[in-house]
């Protein structure tokens, strides 16, 4: 199995069907906005997710394609009411929706991506329903309290690691949890098996955004499209910043205590930033807690019996935590 | 039977469970600022409709009290992110979420809102899950559609009547058309009674809204507790104002196009509009299209076997278009 091209076949198809989805609605006021998200290029993770966790549960993946679609939606809808949220200007190059249009036409065509996710979803939750769109409202709520957290840690002084850990938990990796819930549930998978599928995912997210964290400070800026060292100009409290300040004393702790207090640094501070980081363990740990969550994610894959579908999942893991975007 | 003891009981019910919603959840960061919405005072109407609609096809209101609360759940979340748009700053007297927080609160609190519906929404839904749980998202698209529209129209210049009442049929209507529609669907009632109460629902909606746009200009401020010709002020072409603009001409039509070009108008002027309004027939013509909804609406109620709740319909329907406030 060539993973690359199995990722690729699932995108086509998400990417194929996506596009069809408001251009022939109406009110286009509403619709158009929404569109220039949806339409705009991603890598289709969340869909991908469902898809491949229908295929290894032995479902066929041309009836989950509607809930695939309606996962997509759900992410967009809180990429555009975050962009409001967080001042952000541009995503992926392009213009945010609340600077191409308003933020009142962001927020609801936010609002019009949930609601028309929903009913993608009932497309395809038939006899199933209960539980695809229990788990589905879950992941929703989840990522509504998961972005309440982020934006109060913003202004609290103090945030301990494992609430960290909590907020991430919710705002990314509960998502990717029920992406892999959804996908079994809808292949008519057994509770256990969903239950293992869901770990995977919530494992799998945790790994991932921690990755995020670091690849925002080590990555190289051309191929992430961000500026590099963004979440410590904008003060965040990263994973790697408040292990740094569990960690630190003296004269580091004293800048990342001003770190706090400033809500964040200038531009020509990061690469102090970046010794703090390194002379404190925090990229040390920082690496060794991606390596653990995936390799629990990586366990939890054992309920897959066909081989070959189980090391899609394998290479799905190693090459989001190997990723430089 | 007593209408307003009937009435009082139900909303009492509703009003018991919805303090019971957000308290116990956490983040209070996202949960307090719902909360301070849900739980400010109003009629209620949305749930009571569910209730009485389930009551009136023969089922157990304990059965779809987690719906009930869910459409008003679903009806604040459109209130918060509407004052968003709108630039309110008060609601039933009080500061709105977004002025008594920040935007991004009340961005937020309207999704967790939302999500926190469905939840509700689960609970209730079943072995009926698949048809309450499509007519609830059918009625939450077409509140999005209808704002959408509502927003559009403020930009263009020419609107028709036709449009307004599609407008107002979405963002008011289908709301009120859901929430019968879910009362009976949860009673377990068939599909032509489900049909019958949705087609009163609508009916009633539409008449409700246009009475709200002649309350608006005729109503008592304090029993409104709006401004009294609030909307001229606000420049919005509402049934009164379309349909004066269609049947004026001279220098009452040149007024009602500076209207438009001038985007509203000042609360001096508020009496000329008035008496405009009533030269052209537009008060006539609304009060006549009130009279003309809420009939179908209670020709609609036919479907009602047991006498004593068809007249609770009656007497809200009533109630309703005669309201002051």
């Amino acid at each position: 199995m060539d993973f690359d091209r199995t990722y690729d076949l699932y995108r086509r198809q998400v990417e194929k069907e996506i596009k069809k989805v408001f251009p022939k609605r109406k009110p286009g006021s509403l619709y158009m906005p929404a569109d220039y998200i949806l339409s705009s290029p991603g890598k289709r993770l969340r869909p991908v997710l469902v898809l491949a966790s229908a295929d290894a549960a032995g479902g066929d993946i041309n009836t989950c394609m509607n809930a695939a679609l309606s996962v997509e939606m759900l992410h967009n809808f809180t990429l555009v009411h975050d962009d409001i949220m967080d001042n952000a200007d541009t995503r992926r190059g392009l213009p945010t929706l609340h600077i191409k249009y308003d933020i009142s036409t962001a927020i609801l065509a936010g609002d019009s991506l949930l609601a028309i996710a929903y009913e993608y979803l009932l497309k395809d939750a038939g006899a199933k329903g209960g539980r695809a769109v229990s788990s589905f409202t879950t992941g929703l709520i989840e990522v509504c309290e998961g972005q309440s957290l982020d934006k109060e840690f913003e202004l609290r002084q103090s945030v301990k690691v494992s609430e960290y850990i909590t907020m991430i938990t919710k705002k990314t990796a509960a998502m990717m949890q029920m992406c892999c819930e959804l996908g079994a549930i809808l292949a008519g998978a057994k509770t256990a098996y969903i239950q293992r599928m869901s770990d995977f995912g919530r494992n799998l997210g945790i790994a991932f955004q921690i990755q995020d964290d670091l690849l925002d400070l080590l990555g190289d800026s051309t191929s992430t499209g961000k500026k590099c060292g963004g979440d410590l100009i904008e003060g965040k409290k990263t994973f790697l910043f408040l292990t740094a300040l569990k960690n630190s004393e003296g004269a580091d702790r004293r800048e990342l205590e001003l770190f706090i207090r400033n809500k964040g640094i200038q531009e020509s501070e990061i690469s102090r930033f970046r010794d703090i980081f390194e002379r404190t363990g925090a990229i040390a740990k920082s690496k060794k807690e991606i390596i653990r969550y995936s390799s629990i994610a990586l366990e939890n894959l054992n309920g897959i019996k066909n081989k070959e579908k189980r090391e899609f999942f394998h290479e799905l893991t190693f090459s989001l935590i190997k990723r430089e975007k």
